[in-house]
């Protein structure tokens, strides 16, 4: 808290007026950082023609933002951690938000024939999902470093050789 | 350590006439640990008949057994843990025989006809490990609890849909 403070000119009792206690204000900077990597994730998703290169473009774009925002700063790494490991609402919130983009690209791969549409919808997001989230969840990736930077390839090239029609 | 003698029924001294140290004796029960994880893992692939069986097998049996080896034990556990986490011989080892194990299945499925033979088989290899990795590497393994029963079934589909020829 005092470090909060001294960084954005405050004093402690001030920021209190605003917030109930440290717990909500770890929160809203975990919810923000969260909606940073989906604005990221999202902004590269929409510039992608067709479902395949939106979906490589997720991966690449989930990993590298997560390891920019989780990484560069060891307090927001910490805020992070917490959230996941404890499975604070904004994570919650955040990883159905990011299944519901999978799902919708999944949908839109379907319909326009660039996927196969005999596994059910569902199942075939959960699977996906689970590829994914080794690299979104801040615990997990620490320990993909090593692979971080060619991971996003190797798995959404697997994957959409799984979703080929 | 006193632990340790205590349950084998030696004596400290006596348990330091054959180890050079604490970390040998940590890098004996992980080797012995890993071992027994990977000799079930191959019996369970043996057992089964074709390579995408071989597979689903694979991938279930190395969840079941993690789970099981890392986590009845809290010692054992924190020994795996650090093995993992700072790359000790035995973990390194242990990976690349279970990668070559890997290999060896996607190898016989190619020539069976059971999978595709256009994706380079070192790039399928690196793949597939990659989406096996979370599961048998005990640190991320813990955050992987609530998706453990039900991801090798998953995931072995999806990786099998992107292997079929």
């Amino acid at each position: 808290m005092s470090d909060l403070a001294k960084a954005i000119g405050f004093s402690k009792a001030y920021i209190y007026k605003f917030f109930e206690s440290k717990q909500a204000i770890g929160e809203m900077i975990c919810t923000n950082c969260l909606l940073e990597i989906e604005q990221d994730v999202r902004a590269a998703v929409d510039e992608a023609e067709g479902a395949p290169e939106k979906l490589r473009r997720m991966f690449k774009t989930i990993v590298k933002s997560s390891l920019r925002l989780f990484f560069q700063d060891r307090k927001l790494y910490e805020i992070a951690a917490s959230a996941a490991g404890e499975r604070w609402a904004a994570t919650v919130a955040y990883e159905q938000r990011i299944q519901d983009l999978l799902q919708d690209i999944l949908q839109q791969g379907r319909q326009n024939g660039d996927f196969e549409r005999k596994t059910p919808l569902d199942e075939m997001a959960k699977a996906v999902y689970l590829v994914l989230h080794p690299y979104l969840h801040p615990l997990i990736l620490q320990y993909n470093f090593d692979n971080a930077e060619e991971a996003p390839t190797h798995l959404s090239s697997l994957v959409l050789r799984s979703l080929a029609p």
